[in-house]
């Protein structure tokens, strides 16, 4: 009998639920600049719309002059822009919260980085003729949910008209897969991912302010725990970073020891990363790995010389260049949105 | 350009390292008796072997009458015996510990149920004529660590001699994988599982307590943070039970809602699950679902009549037929093995 090769070692997803399915990306393992499928977040509302459901067509209509149905072969046949985007889910971190609120109990992989392909949504609004009137832009997904409720969320005018909001068909260089969104998927970089709508099957320009549930009910936050006083709506990411090495609860050596992550923000780019090995009583600038596209990551690291045994904590603060930087201590909100504080880890040094 | 198919949803192990791999299974979402490869724990103290040095035979020496080396042909010829074993990890839940421990930290999944099938290691012991001078027997992998340490365990002759102790040469009804040990791997039910070591190469009868260091540094309880005062080794698999559905802060509808789970225990069985909505204030029985299997673990589920609103705490106890019950605060331990406190989640009902 021959030996078993020996096998390839790989980091896996973190499941958070099956119905639907709910999965983190492995962000202590994953190293590249572009989040491969098999590693890409997962995160839905409902199930899997089946993909015969799945329109491949894009109406837009409402407030435009000349509604349009478009099909795949004329949305690839107009101009196109790639980009590389972080998406975020709103969630990512919750379980980090406290009090700890419900929702899916997301750790610190509901985020990944795809280079996403297709078409600037300004020049399909311009195409239909987008009609002064209009104030709020409504995406409609395919999949569907108990009583075929529908997962709908709207951008305001400006936001729409971005350059960089896109309907993309192309994920990481092909077609977008079945599960996060094929044929279509609305990219709007730098806003959590609640509003790059999966499955976009319809575009509707309306004149007041939409609001369908996703958009009013869920992702907002709300700064108390009994009353809706003060709620807001979740869009931009807030400047963010993730030690991925070493980790929580690590045993590390006397010596030059290695600490790196990543750091993201939705507005601007990231200006610096800073690591404190003594719980924040000072702080060192560490080594930035910056993409040349705007919506990407910074990837950072700081080798560290630890010359006492005992134990550390590591802390890992973000700045961006529109002058914000992640907080002590969080924003808490009743449904956990936003999570964004200092990120910290304790390790020993032996 | 076609559709994509649907994608298979599939829970996924658990990444907790990769150098050496550790991974758990998704133990919320595994049904089955028998845990499939794909989703078997891996915990690991070095790298994989290469396969080529992984000796294709077993020694046996030391105190024994007639050393033996067998090969696999000549295992697979003796009377076989075949069994369903819970493999536990000493460090399984390890992050539940108040205060906090080293080591991997293992959340609930460090946890797998096999077929394993196998010779009696006392056949082997006899056709080797052990000594009566022989006080343990010392078992060692072929995987190595650093410096060319090596990870070997040992048993007392008693247990060693136990009819259900067997060296394995097959898992779930093919030849063991490499990742899980193969050729050979000793397999201890009702002991924790760093007692069934992998790559099993060479086993040694001596007439004195085994000092190696997995044997008397690691997988030892230290009850005191700061001295070694009281240690003792960790040894049987203590009662325990494991809360599947729902998940930790899971929402719930008003109404029946099902609590299930397994429950497992290394010396004798499970003789009753119970349930509490109320945090401690009232237990119920649930019903148990045993196997024929002495080692195996006990499913279990209890049907909720929700009638409130509100937030709860679902706690899970589990009894053996030995009288052990699950304690309300775990045994904190400085490495932190054998947590076995009742399983407590949070839900809301709304």
């Amino acid at each position: 009998m021959a030996i078993k090769k020996q096998p390839k070692i790989k980091p896996c997803p973190v499941t958070v639920s099956l119905e639907p399915e709910n999965q983190e990306t492995p962000v202590h393992f994953v190293e590249d600049w572009i989040t491969p499928e098999e590693f890409f977040y997962k995160r839905n509302h409902f199930p899997y719309p089946p993909p015969d459901d799945v329109p491949t067509t894009l109406k837009i209509e409402g407030l435009v002059k000349r509604p349009l149905v478009l099909d795949y072969k004329q949305l690839l046949s107009l101009p196109a822009k790639t980009l590389i985007a972080t998406l975020e889910c709103a969630g990512n971190k919750r379980i980090l919260f406290h009090p700890r609120v419900y929702g899916v109990q997301w750790q610190k992989g509901a985020i990944s980085q795809g280079i996403w392909g297709g078409v600037p949504l300004y020049t399909l609004l311009r195409m239909a003729g987008i009609k002064r009137s209009a104030r709020d832009i409504v995406f409609t997904g395919a999949d569907r949910g108990p009583d075929q409720s529908v997962y709908e969320r709207s951008l305001p005018v400006e936001k729409a008209m971005h350059p960089d909001t896109i309907v993309a068909y192309q994920m990481n260089g092909g077609p977008i897969p079945h599960a996060h969104g094929f044929p279509f998927r609305l990219i709007v970089p730098g806003w959590y991912a609640m509003a790059s709508v999966k499955w976009l099957c319809k575009i509707t320009a309306i004149d007041s302010a939409f609001e369908g549930s996703f958009q009013t009910t869920d992702y907002m936050y709300y700064p108390h725990a009994d009353t809706d006083d003060g709620k807001k709506p979740v869009t931009t990411i807030k400047v963010n970073s993730f030690i991925q090495q070493p980790q929580d609860y690590d045993t590390l050596k006397k010596g030059l020891n290695l600490i790196k992550g990543f750091a993201w923000t939705g507005k601007g780019t990231i200006s610096k990363v800073e690591v404190s090995t003594d719980n924040g009583v000072s702080w060192k600038p560490a080594s930035l790995f910056k993409s040349q596209h705007p919506y990407a990551w910074t990837f950072w690291k700081y080798e560290w010389q630890a010359e006492q045994k005992g134990e550390f904590i590591i802390l890992a603060r973000a700045k961006d260049s529109t002058g914000r930087v992640q907080p002590m201590v969080p924003e808490w909100n009743r449904k956990g949105y936003g999570y964004n504080a200092i990120t910290s880890i304790r390790v020993q040094v032996k």
